[in-house]
């Protein structure tokens, strides 16, 4: 999209369901109070406000019609009919979202971290899980409060894993004065016998070492079967069960792609795969469709001989793919044939706490300080716009040199209460 | 309470609601989109996190047994029974809420900006009507949605018309393609016969000018009584009706005591008076309990001769009445008398715009750009936190140079729909 805002050959409109991009790496800091919400978060109309080819377009994509080349948006908020967009080249890029395994009675139990809302809902939970704790006088039930479980072992699952950690190691210990923060258990949990599985083995053993340092417990080979208000249940390859008393559960498991994909699939007659992605040709186009152009989260790339193309779920993939995307256009109005699409892999980052962080940067494998210091620049240089990248370093600065979390603050009234 | 933490003499118990202090006075600035809601708050417990002799507990009072010198609090999450403590001394700062004139259900067509909450309700309503007026094809809808209603000419009312004008005539300015937010109409209604009536007439009549110039109109000696999801009813002094379609109304008018007043009273047997303040004698104790202090726009002071000292309801009043409670208490201690409470007026600071201010600093009365880093560094100075303070100061810095609001984000589903 940036890439093409300044053509004048194209005109572009943006159609997004909230009003801000968000920049979902550091969505995990939020939850656990090392920034607050507005700092990762970028008001589309003024990424775009100075190109005029490009126009924002609040609204939610109910479905397509790919024959008649239409768009169809949801209704005004004052009713009528719901509206309709013609296109001559569509992009869709719907993303993911979690599919807690057909228990989605379970949402509100575990709140995820995937939107600004959840994110501060997990914030909330946290906080007032410490909070409940400081002011229970029953040991058992004090340590359930001070009992957080953490369901998958991705880059988000570790890193708010980790951020638990630090939180009560660190950040909130002097805070209490009935409670040890320190006592706090973290369980990490993954089915598979390993976190971080997108990453080298190496690299999984030693943010396993790190997330230790920091009280995680990875339990690993055991999947949830059940979570009420109090515990979490889970059970191993053999089926045995075990009962967790935790009143704090977050869910970071289960990616699946967008019901775009879904929509897109029943326009064109192409199968979904088994988490949802919608199968894309190595130009990202839809088959059947070369105008229709699919991306992120939501996709499956096959090559030219139709295999699938192993990409991770990541946010350096997506970006790549929007900028393939954006040369495909350009390239079709110049007559050029674009090559395939092909994802350079610059690493793979993942932090764990202050200071320590793995990094597997083309084949070279890096922990630590220096791995955490590549993580940190990284993720300042993808931020978008200044503003936020001079907010989110000055937070950071803080947070290191006082080991606190300046926006740790209870807000917003539970829906239910867990 | 923060002149008393390093005392040995004294342990003091911090009850809040909230599990973090508020900068009130920026408050506008978040439901406008220039600063993000963690930047004016600071967690308590960090606050006091090296004071041992504080301890922070989050609950709310439900009542006071002044003669067993007990405080009722709520019920912890997980039930049992209210909790009590006792005290030697107590501190009640229960603050102040808006009345709605006894019209309550105008809260939630009409929200005010006193708590983080209501301030992002209000972001989230003033962002969304300029997004249904760009997709609104009739005129007359689409300039309702484009009305702005503020209620109350007092600082919080004529800061928020002020910045909504601003948002409108600057900062949005190009963000949208079908409307021109210039048109945008800003009412700030007010049942008095100028704005600021807490200033001398001339800050108020420059306020007016500095207002206009943005595009806000003073709607004076007018007072709201009707409010529906399309429109206000105003009406003037001589019964005659006006309605105005309007889709955004903001509530600052009708301040009213904090319930803990009435609580205090109950107990005490004192009276409230017409806006339920608490009466307090020259030393803000309570009639009968020289043990119990109460401050803040909650209590009406009275001077040695039982008359009622006028004092504005502003920050600056309440934070002298917190360091007096505090000398009070170690006096008391010393076996010393304290003369009776005084407020020193340092001035009355109100912006309305980028470089656009009054002041009224001892019979000295600013305006415009030195009216306005006077108040800029005023606030960043009692702002709490070094952190704050620095990230406040580069929003403000950015928002100059740029003319943008960072914050602008649409958050949180209305629970509603208005």
């Amino acid at each position: 999209m940036r890439k093409l805002r300044h053509s004048k050959r194209v005109e572009i409109t943006l159609i997004d369901r909230r009003n801000f991009h968000l920049f979902q790496p550091l969505l995990y800091q939020v939850a656990t109070g090392a920034l607050s919400a507005g700092e990762i978060a970028a008001p589309l109309r003024a990424i775009f406000r100075r190109n005029r080819n490009v126009r924002v377009l609040l609204g939610e994509v109910t479905g397509f019609d790919l024959t008649k080349r239409r768009v169809v948006l949801d209704r005004l908020p004052n009713g009528g009919e719901p509206r309709v967009l013609e296109y001559d080249t569509l992009i869709v890029a719907g993303g993911s979202s979690y599919s807690y395994f057909g228990h989605e009675e379970w949402r509100r139990l575990a709140p995820d971290v995937k939107s600004l809302e959840s994110a501060l809902d997990v914030r909330r939970r946290i906080l007032t899980a410490f909070e409940a704790a400081e002011v229970e006088l029953d040991p058992a039930r004090r340590a359930a409060w001070l009992t957080f479980v953490v369901v998958g072992a991705g880059p988000t699952g570790v890193e708010l894993a980790g951020q638990i950690g630090e939180m009560a190691r660190d950040t909130l210990r002097r805070d209490f004065r009935a409670i040890d923060t320190r006592s706090a258990r973290i369980l990490l949990v993954e089915v598979a016998d390993r976190v971080l599985t997108g990453f080298p083995p190496r690299s999984s053993a030693r943010a396993k070492v790190a997330l230790e340092q920091l009280g995680v417990d990875a339990v690993l080979e055991r999947r949830v079967v059940e979570i009420d208000t109090e515990s979490v249940t889970l059970a191993g390859p053999g089926g045995e069960a075990q009962i967790v008393p935790a009143r704090t559960v977050i869910w970071a498991a289960g990616v699946v792609g967008s019901t775009l994909a879904a929509a897109l699939a029943g326009q064109s007659g192409a199968a979904l795969d088994r988490v949802g992605r919608l199968p894309v040709g190595p130009d990202l186009t839809v088959a059947g469709h070369p105008e229709v152009i699919a991306l992120g989260d939501m996709v499956a790339v096959h090559d030219e001989g139709g295999r699938p193309v192993p990409l991770p779920g990541l946010a350096p993939v997506a970006m790549q793919q929007g900028r393939y995307a954006a040369r495909l256009i350009r390239d079709r109005l110049d007559g050029k044939r674009t090559p395939s699409f092909r994802y350079r892999d610059k690493g793979n980052l993942a932090t764990i706490g202050r200071a320590r962080a793995v990094a597997d940067v083309k084949g070279l494998q890096l922990s630590g300080f220096i791995a955490w210091l590549t993580w940190l620049f990284v993720h300042l240089f993808y931020l978008i716009g200044l503003q936020n990248r001079v907010l989110v370093f000055i937070r950071w600065t803080f947070s290191f040199a006082t080991h606190g979390r300046g926006a740790r603050l209870i807000t917003g009234a539970p829906k239910r209460p867990r």
